[in-house]
């Protein structure tokens, strides 16, 4: 969005990140102007990291670096516990003033990275193709990983409570690249740490989002680990996808990120294919099946809300 | 390995796949030194796109860079007809040079890449991370897409044909990259131009693996496409893909490449466990899931091997 880019011009991604006024207009910027029927807290899943010691950056085309990789024991050690209240107040109060702001008019979702995914930035520091030294942290010194996933798991879990006492209605957490894992991976490495988080949240009693890509074979595992609404990727029918999860609970998804690209047709074709998937059953809510891409014209996301608005009115 | 570092810091890799007699040497290094069970042809994917007029090189720590990437139908149109007993004879060459020297040892594999692979580089001009402008190709102008795949699949199968008649015992086709599509695009715009070739080369009467990376969704319709071996990636369990794609085909696969670089004791599990999941049937070829990596330790790969045989002795 035009707005967005403007306020970049000006602003560092982690200065937006941090001025809650600054992340809170831009929070609130697609629901006037797209008619989605959620709010998503603008952040990062970084943000957590650096109170817990480590020192990050932004790198134009790059993506984020981390300056003091996690490779060893002592390095994992010396992560600091943070105070969500306190560390990450700024994120707190862009929550209370989103909120405030959209005064009921729709929810708004929390959100924070897996443990997983936060782990292998920690370790590669950055992204990465191959995530060679984060599995080689798990085969060489499971000890080290497993006290890694548990400071992780710890953080973030309080760092979800924090947002939903600050407001927010429903959180996501993000394993963006648990994909590269193999199940038995997954179970040994991963489940425990993600499942931990799950089940200090039920307590709070708002939708529980677990987000993956590339999970195809990983989809009963996630099951496993929590959550009440599961994210499918594009790669994967919707109906199978949710056949995988369970049809007891709900998931999002599924629109290749790139089709928003495509002429408006095309577009229309590929959400009528989802929406038949999902068959109208309560429990389905359209997304795309990762991040949106910079490069998307925002009249395309307008289209893509205004049609699946049309095409599934009356349905629950 | 040692050998073929030292080859490197006097050849570029474009230099080293032309001169047949450095190729066929790197070609069997792997043998005597490792002991594997067939030699492959050392070759790259991107080598039959240069006769087609597409200007290349390999750029440290980037990978393959293409000067005059494909985006238009008359850039499709320019593209030229490659004659492989021409064009690409120092790679014939290297086949014939391989065989000799092997003298019935190991049979010698083929290899080429697949029209969506070769395609997703023609058009992105390198790698890439969400084949943007592949896919809106794809979507936006179909006709040239279809056209583009057309090309380049008379290319692929007449060069495995060359590669056949040069005396390759069998040819192994690399869609690295088609995980990134969804079961309908493959279906439309992938699978009938990848089937065309399995249909061209039927006739050779060799075994023809079908291999790509993230397809635990397209398993079935790999298998439509064609081939007598499929390639199984570590994100699925070697039973469960091997069922998928039908008990009455071959499978190849499929250890995390990032595992070989773990110690011995996690090898060795590893190993064990996709043995186990092969039980021992006829038509299992025991091998990585996608690329070795550079980082590997030879002395890791050859204790794999010495493994794989000791393990699976008696068994076909």
């Amino acid at each position: 969005m035009r707005e967005f880019r403007e306020l970049r011009k000006r602003y560092s991604l982690l200065d937006l990140c941090k001025t809650p006024d600054l992340a809170a207009q831009v929070t609130l910027q697609p629901i006037d102007r797209l008619g989605v029927d959620a709010a998503i807290l603008f952040a990062d899943i970084l943000l957590p990291l650096e109170p817990m010691g480590i020192r990050l950056a932004f790198v134009k085309n790059e993506g984020p670096k981390i300056f003091n990789p996690i490779r060893t024991a002592d390095d994992v050690k010396a992560l600091r516990p943070v105070a969500p209240e306190e560390d990450l107040r700024y994120v707190l109060e862009t929550v209370r003033l989103v909120r405030r702001e959209l005064n009921g008019k729709v929810p708004l979702i929390g959100f924070a990275g897996a443990p997983f995914t936060l782990a292998s930035y920690l370790i590669e520091g950055g992204h990465s193709r191959h995530y060679i030294q984060t599995k080689l942290l798990m085969y060489r010194a499971p000890e080290v990983w497993h006290r890694l996933m548990e400071k992780l798991a710890r953080t973030l879990a309080d760092y979800l409570r924090a947002q939903i006492r600050a407001g927010a209605q429903a959180v996501q957490i993000f394993d963006s690249w648990v994909g590269c894992l193999n199940p038995e991976d997954y179970r040994l490495y991963v489940l425990p740490h993600t499942r931990q988080i799950f089940k200090d949240l039920e307590e709070m009693g708002v939708p529980l989002i677990h987000f993956g890509t590339g999970t195809a074979t990983l989809l009963e595992l996630l099951r496993e680990a929590g959550g009440t609404v599961f994210g499918l990727d594009w790669r994967i029918p919707l109906d199978e996808g949710w056949r995988r999860v369970g049809t007891d609970v709900a998931v999002q998804g599924n629109l290749d990120p790139v089709a928003l690209l495509a002429p408006l047709p095309e577009i229309e074709k590929r959400i009528k294919l989802i929406l038949q998937q999902a068959g109208g059953r309560p429990g389905h809510i359209f997304n795309l099946g990762h991040g949106i891409l910079p490069e998307t014209p925002v009249e395309h996301v307008a289209a893509a809300v205004e049609l699946v608005h049309r095409l599934s009115a009356g349905t629950p």
